[in-house]
């Protein structure tokens, strides 16, 4: 048996993970702990491994996506004599320590180790927008990135194997910031009185605001990082009287208004002290507390 | 004097949107209350109206975008005589009545008439990226609809006038959920133990990641207006947990946990009326109060 990637669990996301390998045509091992799930992917072409060990053994890569951290060590732990000279990239969720960990103990066994998260449903993978992001050594990336590249959108975010997972919980918040944005103000425009918008008709005008919402945060970005906060064209003061009115258009809709109401707390509290003629990027400090 | 479109106002916005005509080679009058504003279109090739009425007459369209409604009848009422058979396209901000009112004025006295919102800063108007958004008799924006397109991306929402006012104000929230989300996950990020993360660098993964919430937001959007809320990969009870991660993190870095607690809190809400298996469309029910 020798193939290009092996992957270690058929869960809803290994099973994912495996599909796209097949279906981008690189020669996949696959092996699961219950035999059943190996099926599917064998009928799409996919070699069996019968042991996790025959499955590391076959690949120069081999890919683990099991439930928990505690599971991949359960699985890896018994086949460490077979991990030397190979990459293991680890796909499971976890918190940043675990990550380390595993980077550790992977590094002693000689092998070479990212630690990855998937920013994305099953359904999802392997379309080239669906985000994976890794961490640990670039070499190791770069060595195979062309093969994960099978998976979607491969982003190495630092040699640091803790980061990814704390990049997934970061760009999880960014989502429900701007999920339940987007949520308040489907109900404001569909509760109009000039006759309600679908949220669809309204999604596709949202979606094309968003590049001038990039626009901004690459803008904030940049003053964040500076530590400068000229107001320029859209200063607080300015953010402050139209949140007013958001809050205002909220009420007279009967749409709960705590969502803008603890936004422009925000703004409020930096307009107060002073900052009126600074940017959105003043407001970083307010969330600091320390 | 004849030309293809005619701009009243030369503040910061009218002089953006008159020098956007002017670099895509459309013939422009300008026109400006108190008279040194014009100088600098002038010297750009537009011609110069000593008048509010010479300006309407030179062309088949007039853009108006002075600082406030009042003061957009104020320059139009005494020039109404000229604007039967031309189209005006109110670029001023106000509420969404102030639009309405305007074009059954406008349609008194037979003009065509758009109200329009712009959702950029003067200095990114001509950028193809830059959001402009038009309400009124569709026939009227398809017949300038591509001298518009100097300014922007021009979008027709609705025959109602009043509604670029209401997008307005729910884009402008859905901008600000999203850059606070992006502000505290940017602390986050920064302030994480395994050495921080600069804003740019996050801000480089987030925007790819931003295509991912789009795909939300339209599978989102296709449930909010079914009115159906099945969880699928992404069940409610899943996001409860990964929430619960976030605030921890924040509580972790020194970071105020406020903002993730308030989308939390909405959440949790529907799961403890027992939503759990259900999709973050079905929070919208929380927001609507009444
Ligand atoms: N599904 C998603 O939307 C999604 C998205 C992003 C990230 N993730 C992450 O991806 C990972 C896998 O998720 P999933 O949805 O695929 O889970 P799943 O469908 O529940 O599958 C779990 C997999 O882990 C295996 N496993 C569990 N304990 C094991 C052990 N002690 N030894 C060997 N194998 C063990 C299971 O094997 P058996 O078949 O033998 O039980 C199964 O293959 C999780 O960390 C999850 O957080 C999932
Ligand atoms: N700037 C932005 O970032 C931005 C973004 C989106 C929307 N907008 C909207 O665009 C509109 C214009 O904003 P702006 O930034 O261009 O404002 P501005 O720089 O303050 O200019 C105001 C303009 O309105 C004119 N004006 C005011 N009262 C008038 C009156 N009674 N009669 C005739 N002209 C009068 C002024 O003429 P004088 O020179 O004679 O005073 C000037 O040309 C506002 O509704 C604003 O909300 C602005």
């Amino acid at each position: 048996m020798g193939s290009e990637v092996s992957v270690l669990g058929m869960g809803s996301m290994g099973a994912a993970l495996a599909g796209a390998f097949l279906a981008a045509g690189h020669g996949t091992t696959v092996w699961n702990r219950t035999p059943g799930k190996t099926e599917a992917p064998a009928a799409r072409g996919a070699a069996v491994a019968r042991t996790a060990v025959e499955a590391v053994a076959a690949s120069p890569l081999t890919v683990i996506c099991v439930s928990t951290y505690d599971a991949v060590l359960e699985v890896l732990e018994p086949v460490s004599g077979a991990l030397k000279g190979r990459a293991v990239v680890n796909l499971t969720s976890g918190p940043p320590g675990d990550g380390r960990q595993t980077a550790v103990w992977a590094g002693r066994c000689g092998a070479g180790y990212l630690d990855g998260v998937v920013m994305s449903t099953p359904g999802r993978i392997g379309d080239p927008g669906a985000l994976l992001l890794y961490g640990g050594p670039r070499a190791v990336f770069d060595a195979h990135c062309s093969v994960l590249g099978a998976l979607g959108d491969p982003v190495h975010v630092a040699e640091d194997p803790g980061l990814p997972s704390v990049y997934d919980t970061a760009l999880l918040g960014l989502m429900w910031g701007t999920l339940t944005g987007w949520l308040h103000s489907t109900a404001i425009v569909g509760a109009d009185s000039g006759g309600g918008v679908s949220a669809t008709a309204f999604t596709d005008v949202a979606r094309r605001w968003m590049n001038t919402v990039g626009v901004f945060m690459n803008d904030c970005a940049r003053q964040v990082d500076s530590g400068s906060a000229a107001g320029g064209d859209f200063p607080l003061d300015l953010h402050l009287m139209t949140m007013d009115i958001l809050v205002h258009a909220s009420e007279l809709r009967g749409i709960d208004p705590e969502f803008p109401e603890l936004l422009r707390g925000l703004v409020r509290k930096a307009v107060a002290d002073g900052h009126g003629a600074e940017s959105y990027a003043r407001l970083i400090g307010y969330l600091r507390k320390r």
